[in-house]
């Protein structure tokens, strides 16, 4: 097997990497000449053999839309693009839709991992035909864990299915993550009654009903900076926890732990917040309560 | 009717005031030798007319507790006491308990209305016997609004559930404000659309479903600081909305907007976040995601 | 003055006879033959006076798209549209684009205060431009409340600002109503202690912080039925809360209370819970607690 | 080691299996009389060598105060007891003090791991002095999961410190439970994309950032019922995610995820919710809107 991968960033470079190693062969492209095989996409496709697979591992969104429609115009009818990106699954219909015009077929791939991918290897949920997902199998098969296929990957259904996978997989994870992160802070914050809060996430690794690898991951942090002194409590977030709520509203499908670990974040990056601004006003008008000012 | 107010702070001088005004005969008590009518709690027992009757409009908790004990040893069986104050509904029980012993009647009234209630008068919701009710209606009839005795005041139930059902009053209330809030946060972030924010607050004031006191009070806060840059988004919070909150829990009622509330009040109040840190940490572990140091 | 009115439901007829009642003439137009006042859309316009103004009150969404796509095919340069539905602000965008084509003017009207409206009159929120709103002024003045014009009015900034103030101002009505709700459920789960809850809600009406028209319209709701046993907790939603989510989340806004209120709203219309399901089959897997059966 | 045992339930009975595997040596006691080694509490002391060690696993709340009492009176100074139950951590203070006037000593353990937890080992969070725990490292290296002791047990602090940590281990299950939940009845909700519902959690298990042992219950569950067609959206709550919440508000920590879990599950119970009355009557006072009438 051999594929072209354009993206060589820090999941495209790490995932070249475990698919040499599986015995894929990969020809990479990058705008960074310190990375890419090949000077251009266009040599890049032609370096691959018909029919030619390409997968797209470049951010979502105008940029995932240069390479797909680049790929569009040098790829041709019987040929296969794989986006591997954090795509919106509405994407995958557009981008689906430009690409059979010409025969070209498309998968959408949800990736997880992170850095721990290129060793441990990556969840994959996929969306697209049948057979397109067949002819590609010993990719994904050298992309994801070991151990049994269906608990590393699955094929979720037609195109979008697997980045919608993808979606809904991390708005669980946000709320995952601020779970522990409430729980930690309620640890913290009895230090008087708490002797150990490192030790006491250490200890949930085995045997308790909260034990995974967030868990795991969170007692790495702890055992680097026991307090987290060292790190502000600002949380970005990227578009996958955004969606995950619109999705829900859009359906009609309560996710309360999902939109709050969402308002945390927005709340994290704040310096001052406008609604307690008004909340404080309001106490003072009927209240006489006294406001911190801003002097 | 000749009654004794004891705590003269804020509201209760306020109070005195309008009980004055309207000819209720008051002694007052207070610390502060510069508001108080009498220097001791002994003399304002004794400036009384038998049966006594005591207003009560102090701190919630110890002050209340030692206050109360003050006149059990002051009063006799036959007298009133009602605390006016904010005071956890439990506590009632147990100081309607302890009067009781003596003779002594408990009345628990819920006061709403803030620094406005001197002049609009003040919402009433009280808890005992009917008979003691019944009894001081010249004083809860001064005190609370003009208008309909109905709109203004009710007697919710026996002891205890007059400060019950100021605690529920205070729960919306804070969710009401984190209402608006929001809103407010929103229209503010959309300056590029929303020319008016204060103006558009100030329209909602006739006709529409969103009218109310706090929507006025906003209005004003707005009138005095259009973009309110001079208070900061810091916010306190009472007791009540916290006891809403438990026992809400006590009785598996849902209030996901009250606890909202609550929990936004002490996001307001931190430098940083603990939990904040935690995810911030975790993103950095598994996605090797940058961090904000704290340097 | 003289307008068009298409739309003559629940609220277009009402707003008829209040423009009716002011001395604005009005022509209007249904598809409803009992109470359109000509037979078309042609005729409304052939009707009115050029420069024409046309308010149009439909369902948001399609039906509104397509009668501005009627207008615009009988409308000409200087005639103005004022949409008056609920339609998600960027949708004025795209209507004002159409029809700024052929030189016809647009102002989108957020419009308040449901069946009452004809009676208390209408809180406005507009956008366009200033020159087109003051044109059409005498029919916002007799729409809108009385009392001062900025209490029941505001122009909030240029087209799709109306409509956004209108969106930002449901999602507050929302939190307010859902504040209210738990505030009930609370008060009645205790009827041990409360013994008058429609009463408690009636004496909040004047004097306290909660006081507002929506506990007016409460304890209307109360007295009809004072446990509200006649009524399904069985909630719809229209678009506007959703659509202040969706903006939120685009301007990381965090709104708590809102979303709190749309998420109880949707689990209001389940039947079952497919997530509540998920938690009690996890409960089943790891502590072998029984769950109920849907035999 | 030669301990006691008592309460031989679900948890406690398979906790005695484990121990006797390991080779620790247990007299049980349990009211059941199929399932008890001995026909007293005082046989059960009798029957251990000084100073002896109870461990008491019996539902939290009276039941475990009166095993507690019953065993103040048979044991004597330098004997020990543990709590292995779900008591509130503020019962252990109660519970350690009563002890503590006759010399007796006293360890809180929190224990995890349902009924999976005899063959994997509990995870286990204990409270008490160094010295104590020490003497019973035995009995807690038998319970507790193979691999290293710190990856399932933790010396949290002093005599509550175990109970406080169980009780945050049991709140952030709450949260990840619902996470996995609302994401399910997101993938559920659209079967028109995703063919492949169960498949898509079981894919989760290797590799992916979401993966936990509840999450291999869930696969679990759903190979057993891929719809959860048999099991009702009806979810009990044990005590510890409701002390959880009024930990956070004494401490004012923000627990949002938490809280929405539990409300969740209020909801989950409710034939009817008096809340959503209350709104859907509101709705239909200002608006109209048809309400669903109870016949």
């Amino acid at each position: 097997m051999h594929i072209g991968l354009i993206g060589l960033g820090k999941m495209g470079n790490n995932m070249r990497t475990r698919l040499r190693e599986a015995g894929v062969e990969v020809t990479g492209f990058d705008r960074n000449p310190d990375v890419t095989d090949v000077p251009t996409v266009e040599a890049l496709v032609q370096a691959l053999p018909a029919p030619r697979t390409v997968w797209v591992m470049v951010p979502a969104g105008q940029i995932t839309d240069s390479v797909i429609e680049e790929l569009n115009g040098h790829l041709e009818a019987g040929d296969l693009v794989i986006d591997g990106g954090n795509s919106r699954f509405t994407e995958d219909f557009k981008h689906a839709a430009l690409l059979a015009e010409k025969g070209i077929d498309y998968i959408d791939a949800g990736v997880s991992g992170g850095v721990w991918g290129v060793e441990n290897g990556y969840g994959l949920m996929v969306g697209g035909s049948a057979e397109q997902v067949e002819r590609v199998m010993p990719v994904f098969d050298a992309l994801r864990p070991e151990g049994p296929r269906e608990e590393g990957f699955v094929h979720v259904g037609e195109v979008g299915a697997g980045h919608y996978a993808k979606m809904v997989h991390n708005g669980i994870e946000y709320a995952m993550m601020q779970a522990y992160a409430e729980g930690y802070e309620l640890l913290e914050k009895r230090s008087d009654l708490i002797k150990n809060v490192p030790g006491t996430f250490e200890a949930w690794q085995r045997g308790t009903v909260v034990r995974s690898w967030l868990l795991e991951l969170l007692v790495r942090a702890l055992k680097e900076d026991p307090t987290l002194a060292k790190i502000e409590g600002y949380v970005e977030d990227s578009g996958e926890g955004r969606w995950t709520i619109e999705e829900a509203i859009d359906n009609a499908v309560p996710v309360p732990t999902i939109a709050a670990s969402i308002f945390a974040r927005f709340v994290s990056r704040q310096d001052d917040s406008p609604a307690m601004k008004a909340v404080a006003a309001l106490r003072n008008q009927f209240g006489g309560h006294a406001v911190k000012s801003n002097d």
